[in-house]
């Protein structure tokens, strides 16, 4: 029997109906041509009953002794271990659009596993349009192994479409093949160990009460460094709706975008694919805020976990730090925008600099651990650490097939936690960036929202890298979502249905839906104006001059807290 | 703002993932003539939507103070009320059986509701085969009152095909609408106050302290008591795999019977409708544990809710009392069986014959006390009060409506506890018995063929009352289950499948079965006999001696355990 860590054993005591601390993820396939729906999944879903013995921890239960949580916990066998209960077939009601995938997900994501169970659950979708069809995995996170689920996630897949499956890829013995294989091979681009780092760091920004001493005088020297671009944890974090205290229920989407077009505008700013994922990110986080809530005078951060090596595309390697991350959403100029946010990322990078690889994760628990002081005291939502997560997981950068069927994208379910009601992990894959977006649903109500947005924002990007663009931006119809709904209408009535389309939003797709908006750009409402326009107290910079923003220090007035004015 | 009742607050305290304390419903339909699933569905929804106002506690959460769920709480309506939220579309995999919809039943009932929201939802299904539909409704107990929990079921409902709602079922005006009606038509068989009580002595069943002291005081008589037909729960009580500690997944089978089938079988034995009932469960608990687990040597009992008034078809009444009847397990021979069930259910009502109503419900408290006591010491699954609950709700007896399709079944899922895994209620809707059985997945791996045996058990009581039968009994296939499953092989591949089927099992077709099954009745293996052949020291009673035995003392010979022989 293994016993559970201290870092394991926290998701198990922190865990609550409000807060179930489990990761999931959303895989969507596309059917071999001419295979039945039906028969294909029934033939996948036996194909992962069929283990004789499974890969750990997939057959295992906790145990735990008089003291429950609180005393030592252990894994066991399940002596009845029941296959059926953990690989589920569900289907969408019609017309089996994203939306109704994102809703399925959405409520799947937001029940707890059952305890006395082996902690994971696998649900094969069927009813999507356009013979797809999408799989819903679901693992607690004091069960998984960051390295091990995303091998064991490889393991089902292979880059050959005509490959088919003969043993579990839930089983010791395929699990046991396929590491030899890597062993040979060399082929996969990330070892164990480094993928661990990754877990252990996305683990700790959870709270953990690893080396608790060490950590508190770390985060001293943190908090009293005169660095002043250094974004810390908990100092001047604004306080908003996605940072308070959070229900039990979920609102999932998700959505990919062309690599290419992220990279090129990361390129035009001299920033790193990271830089470009947060600018877009804080595009859309802003007019969120403008529309639906209200913006803080403060800029947002963002819990950031990136790579301390060479830049490189993916920000990936074995020296990984959680930075938190000016969003920079005070500046209304896109340029001005991200250049603020690269210059907060190369503050938090430059901190680590001289540290060892032992000292920076050491850091990086310390900046975690407030959480764990402030989380049982109730007080995380008046003192956030950070207003939101933002990752960025490195994926297989070439097309997949499990039996044939094609993965067309791959999309991440994170934790959120009172005081930090929303999450956006994104998976780069084959040639594009897959993001999954999970938020608590009474916080965002429009949340669903954010994926235009976040094209927006990836539009006002390329606008202000100077890629010509002549036609006025489209944008999701402006919204105001009163903060305190005094009536008893539902919700769903104040709002239009969300447009869910997976499909990667290229320059090209962009234009035509820029073309197909002309029309309704008219009906812009003085908000939505705001929340596009320029700042009048910037210079609208071109291309050349970006690179130099970037470098310079952003000499940053601060706004007044804008709030969002009644279309009518 | 409303305050919680001591029982109420119960509920809430007594929850754990594992041991979920709402109750569901699943009622089936056939959609109208010609109407589209999609759209019909999607009207319903709406329908039930829109509600400007809604009726408690559908829009009220519950508030806590300091103290959370050991302090006062209160109902305050929810600021933010999400009908989506709450009304969800869901839909069956194919082939979209009785099957499917039963495991997405079963794991709709094995997840918590959200507690920061008004507890309840509801999921209206598609994907069923013939033009069915279904709707699973689930409601916290807490917030459920039984009373007005079936008049709002009812308030959907119209004995007219041809009536369409206009307002939302759900609504504040809808049901102030339907009250009036109520006081004007005097249609309705059963009063407020009278469900009031049925749902009071079920609530109270689960563990309640009202009245703690007196109950007490109440139940040391019980105990002490000469009469030596009176089942007192926790008094002889057998240990059996489903009276041990509880999971949180669930097993849900339903099955309809024709009512007119076991009525004359309760005539035939002079019996209740209730006892009719109740010697079919018993039946086929004797043959699901001699086949699947163990048969206590003791007789299994029940707790059951009676009613004491004049001896009525349906055991509804003011006047109703939880006894806790025995089942007879113990006994091979049906028309034995049943008679010893109907002494033991008469002697539970003759103990209540000269209490006042207020003693009665004191006295059912008083027998529901220990369980309160017991289940925070952990002690409940050694000591349980009952083997499990059989409780019989009336319902209405004519087809009835929702916006023109027809009401095909209705029925209920109940809670399981710890010490309890098993809970049959049935209800009387039209010319059916609709039986909805519930038990914890773990306890009860093979429960699903329940509703067999249950058949299997109409038959040999039909047989017993002399209605003619030659052909042989058909049997599920008996299948050995091992108590401790050493292999890590899924309990999945040990079992067949099983047969779902709702349609009501009248006589006709159960002799079409027997045909169909002679075929195979060879195959019959030493257990299936022994579950299935009367006694060897009892004589085999014909239809009038049956009468006598019923009231005659029963003279029970204790049988050793029967322990079920591998059938290889």
């Amino acid at each position: 029997m293994k016993k559970l860590s201290m870092v394991d054993k926290g998701f198990l005591i922190g865990e609550s109906r409000e807060q179930p601390m489990h990761v999931g993820g959303l895989n969507l396939y596309t059917l071999p041509e001419g295979a039945d729906e039906q028969s294909f999944l029934e033939g996948l879903a036996q194909n992962m009953r069929d283990a004789e013995a499974l890969l750990p921890p997939f057959g295992d239960r906790l145990k735990t002794g008089r003291l429950g949580t609180l005393g030592n916990i252990y894994w066991e066998p399940d002596p009845s271990m029941d296959m059926d209960y953990h690989i589920r077939h569900s289907a969408l009601p019609k017309p089996g659009r994203y939306r109704e995938l994102f809703n399925l997900v959405s409520r799947l994501h937001g029940t707890l596993l059952e305890r006395s169970r082996p902690l994971w659950e696998m649900h094969l979708i069927e009813g999507l349009q356009n013979r797809q069809f999408a799989v819903y995995t679901k693992t607690h996170h004091a069960a998984i192994d960051g390295a091990r689920s995303i091998h064991v996630s490889r393991n089902m897949l292979s880059p050959d479409p005509n490959h088919v499956r003969t043993d579990s890829p839930l089983s010791l013995a395929s699990w046991e093949a396929y590491k030899a294989n890597l062993r040979e091979g060399k082929k996969q681009p990330y070892s164990e160990s480094e993928l661990r780092t990754v877990n252990d760091i996305i683990k700790s920004s959870f709270g953990s009460g690893v080396n608790a001493i060490n950590a508190l005088r770390e985060l001293g020297r943190a908090w009293t460094d005169s660095s002043s671009e250094l974004a810390v944890p908990h100092l001047h974090v604004p306080r908003s709706p996605i940072n308070g205290k959070i229900d039990g229920a979920r609102r999932f989407v998700a959505q990919s975008w062309s690599f290419d077009r992220i990279k090129r505008v990361a390129a035009a700013f001299d920033g790193t694919f990271n830089d470009a994922v947060l600018a877009m990110c804080s595009g859309a986080m802003r007019k969120y805020m403008m529309l639906h809530s209200e913006l803080p005078a403060d800029s947002l951060k963002a819990m950031v976990p990136v790579s301390l090596r060479q830049e490189s595309d993916l920000d990936a390697g074995n020296a990984i730090a959680a930075i938190s991350a000016d969003l920079a959403t005070d500046i209304g100029d896109p340029a001005a925008r991200i250049a603020a946010i690269q210059a907060s990322v190369r503050a938090g990078k430059d901190y680590f600099r001289g540290m060892s690889n032992a000292e920076i994760e050491l850091y990086s628990l310390a900046m975690a651990f407030p959480t764990l002081v402030l989380l049982p005291l109730g007080l995380i939502s008046r003192l956030p650490p950070y207003n939101l997560a933002i990752s960025n997981v490195p994926g297989i950068r070439q097309p997949m097939y499990w039996n044939g069927a094609r993965l067309d994208g791959t999309y991440p379910l994170s934790i959120v936690t009172d005081g930090m009601a929303l999450n956006i992990t994104l998976v780069t894959y084959d040639k594009n960036v897959d993001f999954g977006i999970i938020a608590c649903r009474r916080s965002m109500p429009a949340m669903q929202r954010l994926i235009d947005y976040m094209e927006d924002s990836l539009q006002e990007l390329e606008d202000a890298a100077g890629f010509a663009v002549k036609t006025p931006k489209s944008g999701a119809k402006p919204k105001v979502v009163k903060k305190k709904a005094t009536a008893r209408k539902p919700v769903a009535k104040a709002k239009p249905a969300p447009k869910a389309k997976l499909k990667p939003k290229t320059k090209a797709n962009a234009k035509t839906k820029r073309k197909a908006a002309t029309g309704t750009a008219t009906k812009k409402t003085a908000a939505s104006k705001a929340a596009s326009s320029k700042p009048k107290t910037k210079p609208k910079t071109k291309r050349a001059s970006v690179k130099k923003a970037a470098r310079a220090k952003v000499n940053r007035a601060k706004p007044k807290a804008v709030k969002p004015k009644n279309a009518n």
